[in-house]
């Protein structure tokens, strides 16, 4: 029971930010005495602090506001794309502490090669912050198939990998003693974007993300869809055009041969491995009024909105999220995507549908590693308690 | 408490059939003189009978088998389809006691006509049983895109109803004073497949019904994916042919529109509008071996296999179960369907998933309907007995 109730309050206090003892009262449902006596727990072990609020000119004692730690415990998020890796660490309630992103060129996606870029970033970071630092976990994010279970990608078309231990090779190269979970880039992008951002408040949305490849992370019924091993929301890789180019998975006509990175910076006269600058490119040049760069965004518009259709049908979600690159290029997309999906989408579905940007912007993914690594913690802060007392012992003795 | 205990217990009757006394212990977790105390009260109302078990060989006195009575409470189920009507009584327990299915020429889908012709086929399915039937409910099956909360049915295609509410308008018609409940067709047909049938004891299913159209019944995390509205499942609406041929719905190169009865019948040779008959001659001419109809089944079979793929890789399920016609004609289907299967899913996913006909034939919409009729009944018998029990004393007085 008490294991539960100081799950629920560090939870509250994670999401929402710095809460009234009035108002955990009224979100947990517990006694004002039962929090007296948890948050007591939580100061000791640092993970939150009280401080006394302002009198807001409502009459009483004023309810001392409680907010997390960000030092309190911190976690280590990392993302793997194609064109770039970075790694941050995070505080409780979401803030990121320390942060590094280093662009790569396309070729230098090797397994091992990226294994010791991330181990040499996270040693980077790390340095920034105290010995000390109470690490309590790693979220990976990464553009993959990944099993939930062990962090084994079984597939990345886009990072040329196959079967590979990620999350087994990744414990040993940090050697960090704490929990590493992996996930898909998209579906922690749709987990930051629902905790905090666009879609917060949500039940039902497609989060879409956009880079080289497409991926997607769908929230169904307020909850992650994962599927039977954790493989869902590989919606880069439905057919949309079945006599279409040939796909890095080894298909033909997938989603993300029209809609990807690629394609957008093939038409607009780039080269299609020219990553983020040549999408930087692509966007001046469609400011400055390119036909190229225009028409080739008009493309990318309108086969979004053929494939947003589909989903849309076999969803019914109320909101959709472009996050990525999707993001980036919103605003010379949401024109044609719309028609496509006005064409094509149920109009009862359709009706009860928006589009809308990510609002995290590029650190999405990050933030959802981050998510996922703090939910040991806030499933069992009395653990981490109970480890942080048996520390103060030792260290007294 | 003992609402929730009754609901409990008469659940697993329904769903499991005969139980003894410890093995409705052992599934509910309710000690045993909780549960006899809770079936005195349910042979009393007349929602299941007790008897002796036959002993076993197993030493002690052997528990008595519980079951449902299937006249204890019915309900009505009906089928709504491009090309037939069904209306059936089914028994608490699943059976169905009394049923007629009338074909109906494809001119005939009007709105008012099918109420009438509704109403018309529950007076003679009405007629063969007790004037007192302890009807429940009214489960209602149909192949259009329906709001749940109020069986308003806001675009049924092959119909060609559109915003037409269907629940008010069969309740005002029918006149029965219990509760009706309106679904999609397919989903109560994964829903029925699930409960009864070749899903039983999956937790990730896709269930495909084929007929005119093509229905699609999510199941994820062992429930029905609905969402937010309750649209959910319109995969024959999933574009697969973005330049294809115009689709009922208003758009083009639909799934069905490759898929569904009316393109097998076309590339059979025969009229799209033939129906069943229609159908049956194909399946005829497929077994004597005519090119043309195996022609048209593998044709079939290649584009189910395409849109399949994208759903496994979206949905990453562990069974997908081929309804309605679409499980007559399995077994041609199967061979191109799981190449373009192969071709198409990522290898992670495809591993995981079977293709499988339905098990329940015909009736599985049905079976849905009143699974879906039962639910208030299920999730609160203590409500029912108590009316029962005012009845009884209201009749003895």
């Amino acid at each position: 029971m008490r294991r539960a109730n100081l799950s629920a309050i560090v939870r509250e206090l994670h999401a929402r930010g710095p809460l009234s003892r009035s108002d955990l009262v009224t979100r947990t449902g517990l006694t004002r005495s039962a929090i007296r006596g948890l948050i007591g727990e939580l100061v000791l072990g640092g993970l939150v602090t009280e401080e006394r609020a302002a009198r807001l000119g409502t009459p009483g004692r004023p309810s001392p506001l409680v907010r997390v730690s960000p030092d309190g415990a911190v976690v280590l998020a990392i993302e793997i794309e194609v064109e770039s890796l970075a790694v941050a660490i995070a505080g409780l309630g979401g803030r990121i502490l320390e942060s590094e992103r280093v662009d790569r060129p396309r070729e230098h996606v090797a397994f091992e090669d990226t294994i010791s870029d991330i181990a040499a970033l996270v040693a980077t970071v790390r340095a920034r912050r105290p010995a000390d630092d109470p690490l309590v976990g790693v979220g990976v994010a990464v553009v993959g198939v990944v099993r939930r279970s062990d962090g084994f990608v079984s597939m990345a078309p886009n990072l040329g990998w196959r079967d590979v231990p990620l999350g087994d090779r990744l414990a040993r190269a940090l050697d960090l003693r704490v929990p590493i979970s992996v996930a898909n880039e998209a579906d922690l992008g749709a987990l930051a974007e629902l905790r905090r951002g666009a879609a917060r408040g949500h039940d039902d949305v497609i989060f879409l993300s956009g880079e080289v490849g497409v991926g997607g992370g769908l929230i169904v019924d307020g909850k992650p869809l994962k599927g039977a091993a954790g493989y869902a929301g590989e919606v880069g890789h439905m057919t949309v055009d079945p006599g279409g180019a040939p796909c890095r998975c080894g298909s033909v006509g997938c989603w993300e041969t029209q809609v990807g990175g690629g394609m957008l910076l093939e038409l607009a006269g780039q080269s299609r491995d020219s990553g983020r600058p040549g999408i930087e490119a692509v966007l001046r040049d469609a400011a400055d009024g390119s036909a190229a760069a225009l028409s080739a965004l008009d493309h990318v518009g309108r086969w979004l909105g053929v494939g947003l259709a589909s989903l849309v049908n076999m969803l019914d979600p109320r909101l959709v999220v472009l996050g990525g690159l999707f993001g980036r290029i919103h605003q010379y997309v949401i024109g044609p995507l719309t028609n496509e999906l006005d064409l094509r989408a149920l109009p009862a579905s359709r009706a009860l549908v928006e589009v809308v940007p990510a609002s995290l912007g590029a650190d999405a993914s990050l933030l959802g590693a981050s998510e996922l690594a703090f939910e040991p913690l806030l499933a069992d802060p009395a653990a981490w308690l109970a480890s942080r007392g048996a520390v103060r012992e030792l260290v007294s003795a």
